[in-house]
């Protein structure tokens, strides 16, 4: 019996967002539609050049929970913040749309984890993140008896940049293997992928049960400009496979055979912070609701739907209602 | 020679907004529409009860002077923040938006001001502020050169609430009458001057050249359930006032003469906070370019249907272009 369907382990991390122009892109030489880790500095430096701001929750398996709460389902999230104010933030945020989080906070002096996102005009999301408290994730944070509790343990790519973060990361996908439960891993960002590649593809062959990448995080992996390239050598090395072409839907693979799942069109597209996170949270609720994983796709399409459809990376709008609406509940 | 049109002096605040059923509002007792000073304490209770929030830089004052300033107009602000993260954003955002703000931080151990801002379905928001570093705020913020060089010195009536601010406010209102520049007075709120109306009447007679205020802040002033009684009344006691109905539009009253200037209809209204605020920024922006009144008053309304169009008090489209637009520049 388990305790929660999906327990996420992630960077913490509290998104400042701006609208921008491309012109600010090349001015400071920020790689569109990518995640960069920056240091304390810069993110000062950048912030002067950015115009004004929201904040809103963020890190990437923690929107997925969030994703997952706002569905109903029950989910809990490890992640390390500082006790100043973004962290309490961070962790309101979490708390208040329904996910367990009780990692305590960290009292030191590095702060809480921020991510400067610029957005340009076409909804793109440009991401720089100065990981601050996020590195004092260690294993020690790991709570075996919750990962044992969990049905799905849900890890990000990021958590492979700090160093102690990762040895978290093996401590978690080591305790859900043995518990026989299963892991999840999302790529996270081409970028990612090609600073940890043969790392990745070590830890995805021997642990991974369901994972979870975008056009480009796949082809990174697997060094090829074909996508179709990089499915069929994907299907050898993970049981299930969830892979994300933004308009043009999603692909899911199972052994020999191929789902797809349409996007589902916004109006505009005003931010795609989260558009990956957000399709994870509707599959794995739909996943560990035993729906088909046609279905599980088409979740993850509606909720990624509503996260492109406003500024930020949690969820405004019901996704139950919204699901029902697609007659997907 | 003046050096800047608008120089605004207000309680420096983040707000923090979440949407919430009005059933909230009665559970937790809030004045529906209104804002109620909290302590310490109450803000961390309500903030447990609170549904997940996004955090964006607001303060009455500071919402104006951030219009101006999106408008292109010269502007200033004068407020206390500390220099934790809530004050760094408060800072950060004012000044990417053009507004010179330079109030040192305090470095005490009282944080930032924050408002919980709860939006209810009907787009209304309820406001509960946490005054924090705004009691710092005294008439020793005030630079006597840089109250003389503004053509308009704008208070928030919500400054009366601290002590210390409330001599910050007269001092500054003196150094602008007596060097011959005009006094801007917004009334801000029903409850506040239910407890300041004396001291706000003397002040209107002696000091003000204009006046902001809903339909529900001149009637509380006047302690009428008539507005055109109200209106009649404020005609004696002020050179130029400008009052707000909403949907219904403002008018403007100079001498004897009255002006309408009608409001701009959005397709949703998805949150009021900042719509006075926005509208004495449109207003003021046109007021300090040598607009006519009229005018004047329909720039506040472009500006007050932009900022009620989407969630947070600090504009997010260009409003020269939205004023352009409706030709009114």
């Amino acid at each position: 019996m388990s305790d929660i369907d999906v327990l996420g382990i992630g960077n913490a991390i509290v998104d400042i967002i701006a609208k921008c122009d491309d012109k600010v892109l090349q001015d400071f030489d920020l790689p569109k539609g990518h995640m960069q880790l920056i240091s304390a500095a810069d993110a000062d430096r950048l912030y002067d050049a950015m115009g004004p701001a929201v904040e809103i929750s963020g890190g990437s398996a923690a929107n997925t929970c969030a994703g997952i709460g706002a569905f109903g389902g029950k989910t809990g999230f490890i992640g390390v913040v500082d006790d100043d104010q973004f962290g309490k933030v961070f962790a309101h945020d979490l708390n208040a749309i329904g996910v367990k989080f009780d990692t305590p906070f960290n009292e030191g002096n590095t702060p809480t984890a921020r991510c400067l996102v610029f957005v340009t005009p076409d909804g793109e999301r440009t991401m720089n993140t100065y990981l601050g408290a996020c590195v004092e994730l260690g294993p020690e944070e790991i709570s075996e008896k919750q990962v044992q509790s969990a049905k799905i343990t849900y890890l990000e790519g990021y958590l492979f940049d700090p160093p102690r973060a990762k040895e978290a990361f093996f401590k978690a996908a080591e305790i859900a293997s043995s518990a026989g439960q299963r892991v999840a891993l999302s790529l996270s960002d081409g970028f990612c992928v090609d600073r940890h590649r043969d790392d990745f593809l070590k830890f995805i062959k021997s642990h991974v049960d369901i994972l979870f990448a975008n056009e480009d995080e796949i082809k990174a992996l697997y060094q090829t400009d074909d996508f179709s390239n990089a499915a069929d050598q994907v299907r050898h090395d993970v049981e299930l496979a969830a892979l994300t072409q933004g308009a043009k839907g999603s692909m899911i693979l199972h052994g020999n055979a191929t789902m797809a799942a349409p996007s589902i069109a916004v109006e505009t597209v005003v931010d795609t912070t989260g558009a990956g996170d957000l399709y994870a949270a509707g599959f794995l609720y739909g996943f560990t609701q035993g729906k088909n994983l046609d279905i599980c796709g088409s979740l993850g399409a509606v909720a990624a739907s509503e996260i492109i459809s406003h500024i930020g990376a949690r969820p405004e709008a019901n996704l139950v209602d919204l699901a029902k609406k697609n007659e997907l509940l």
